[in-house]
């Protein structure tokens, strides 16, 4: 059964086209879409992060794109499932990011080092609470860190 | 405009009823959707944690439910937008939860921590890479933290 979901604000500046790294200096802005009243954002200046769920609408969604990939395409790099990398081409072609606030405007919210291109799709923004995130150690494979040298 | 989603998998077992807090202990279970290779989770093994993406099918969407309230209805905190809270009564009502994996299965994959109750259908799910998460100083409204005390 698929559920219909719908924009609620837009990406507008930062980068025009996709690119692997370079994120962190990149500054854009959150539009609200129309029927979004301004008041949603209310509270946001309290938070230093925000996470954007989008839709990465010009990526490729899973099929035809394949399951198992390497990701990057990089021969160094072993072959993964969808689920075990964060590439856009992926069932659904959702996107979770977190950005810093820059700053909090009327309908819109100002951010940096979001990874999303100029017109991307917002389908929601939560606030970072300091307790979030991963509990107990981390691991990670070693091309994941590869991955991630030159990202933001 | 809006986008179809589908369910990539399930959430089985843990709790089968809402509640705010205690969280962290619970163990539940992602089943792949029919459709969806078990080549997918290749890969997860070499991480402890993931991301998971889902649609909180038993809250409501907004509208109807209001663009702005306080956090659990609590008078002692603030009213705030939706935007500034993680209220499972959201616009698209997703939800983004970080579990630890206890173990990759086949077509399976269980986990701890994962606050999503059982038949919640489930958009995605992301490794979490050890560089991802906020960047600089983190900074959030002290209800928030309060909201944490017991989450997990």
């Amino acid at each position: 059964m698929p559920y219909e979901l719908r924009p609620v604000a837009r990406v507008a500046g930062g980068r025009t086209e996709v690119a692997d790294d370079g994120w962190g200096e990149v500054r854009a802005t959150l539009e609200l879409a129309p029927e979004v009243p301004g008041d949603a954002l209310a509270g946001l200046e309290d938070f230093s992060h925000v996470e954007v769920v989008a839709l990465a609408d010009r990526a490729s969604d899973v099929p035809p794109a394949p399951w198992r990939r390497r990701p990057r395409g990089n021969p160094a790099w072993p072959e993964v499932g969808v689920f075990a990398q964060r590439n856009k081409d992926r069932p659904n072609r959702l996107l979770v990011s977190v950005a810093r606030i820059v700053r909090v405007a009327p309908r819109a919210l100002v951010v940096e080092g979001l990874d999303l291109v100029e017109g991307t799709p917002v389908l929601d923004i939560k606030p970072v609470y300091a307790w979030l995130g991963p509990r107990g150690a981390l691991r990670a494979p070693r091309w994941s860190d590869e991955l991630g040298a030159a990202y933001y």
